[in-house]
């Protein structure tokens, strides 16, 4: 059993994405990056923290803009726009979730696509789906890098996904799909669950519940992908149950260190390939 | 096992939207459809043909422009500009495929978001990931339909999809898991496709190829949709072997007059629905 490494193949990203970003500063074009945080959520805090250090590391310019929890939808709107036309900036994060009080589709919606650096966007969606280039959303594409990095076979492989979310479950099957897995999407209402889960190859789960993965709930020597965070008395465990399952499978990622740093290194990663777009 | 009526579906849903195009109309707002059609290929004729057909019967306006097989892409653009600016006009529809010298996804592209009845838009495709409300794929949403009519349920049920086109496998996977299935898609990478076609309680299948799905490769009281259009010595068939594989299914879509009448049905439908949307 190995385990994934996911600080590891995030920094040789982040590395890579440093290379190319010299390579962009030195012709004039330094890569930037609009953050936008509404309100005060400590974990988002945490994590916009996180992306800024990153994109220092790399070399993008960021520019954080923190503003308060009863901001209004036009201002943000008025912000965005900005940012849609400033030569400066090549990828806009609206940091989610937003306070409850404002539309977070149609705040998103406004950000210019060729910007939409987490890939959140309906037109992104659809170009994922229909398998056109395009800067796809991070923690998926993070997982099809991870797995990638590590040589694990995808094509004719049985892939099955715990979670339907938008950000996750969703984007995860039509990446999986497009790389030739034959790609199973299983969720609340799924019956049998742990039958589907044992035939998978590759289980990748994202449903928010601490351990829900058993040891029982996987076969023998499969690939397990956790993108799970959550606290179970105040520690940091993911949605598989890692001491059980761990021993079972052949490939397993840790929570923390395993899908999440890969996250903010593929928003990175988005960053850069969009400012090579605006080079001309 | 009862035989699924595509043929009286079909009617049923053109009969609703036939009333509401009379109170449309009475308030001064005809449907209209515009169709484009290049080149001469006789099946394209056909659909077009029954298309046309369907908007009389409704009382939708239909304006249909054939160009000849060298039209440039820019004239096409041109024309669909016309169509997203003219007022009488809900729906544009480019009936595929396209002459090859012509770039499909570019053209498609043009079609203004609020008037792709066909669904085929990255827009559309992402609203559909998102859960969004959108004029979706005319095919999928057809077969979703025909579930519905029979009472056949879907949720917590097993889905398989053999097949993943753009136009049929990928949106009917996500339809499908939007009605709460458990959803699994196939095609022509994956192994040991009849012990994953025999777990499906709804087995969809879009692949091209003439009775593929044999009476072994599905279980007992499955629901079977055929959405293949095959010809075998000028006899046209599905990708099920239906006589075959029907007597051992619960429900079952004969080809012809299965899935395909619900394609015309829906594309109507969606011309209404948006027509609806632009009368204020």
């Amino acid at each position: 059993m190995q385990i994934i490494n996911g600080q590891a193949v995030a920094a040789y990203i982040k590395q890579q994405a440093k290379k190319e970003c010299e390579v962009l500063s030195e012709a004039g074009k330094t890569p930037g990056l609009a953050v936008i945080i509404v309100g005060e959520d400590p974990a988002s805090l945490v994590y916009v923290k996180n992306k800024i250090t990153a994109c220092k590391e790399v070399g993008i310019n960021s520019f954080c803009y923190k503003l308060p929890a009863d901001t209004d939808e036009s201002t943000i709107s008025d912000l965005i726009e900005k940012f849609n036309n400033d030569q400066n900036v090549d990828g806009i994060l609206v940091q989610l979730p937003l306070p409850k009080t404002l539309n977070e589709r149609s705040i998103l919606s406004k950000i210019d696509v060729g910007k939409d650096v987490d890939g959140f966007s309906a037109e992104q969606m659809g170009k994922l789906l229909l398998g056109e280039g395009c800067l796809s959303s991070c923690t998926p594409s993070g997982v099809i890098q991870l797995l990638k990095y590590y040589n694990i076979p995808i094509a004719g492989k049985k892939a099955v996904i715990v979670g339907r979310s938008n950000t996750v479950g969703k984007p995860m099957a039509l990446m999986l799909l497009s790389e030739d897995a034959t790609v199973t999407i299983c969720h609340s209402r799924t019956q049998n669950l742990s039958e589907i889960t044992k035939t998978a190859d590759i289980l990748v789960v994202a449903i928010g519940k601490g351990k829900f993965i058993k040891r029982d709930m996987i076969k023998e020597g499969a690939v397990v992908i956790d993108v799970g965070m959550n606290r179970i008395d105040g520690k940091l465990c993911g949605d598989v149950d890692f001491d059980a399952v761990s021993e079972k499978c052949s490939f397993i990622t840790p929570v923390p260190g395993g899908v999440g740093p890969m996250t903010v290194a593929m928003l990175i990663n988005n960053t850069v390939q969009s400012a090579k777009t605006r080079m001309n």
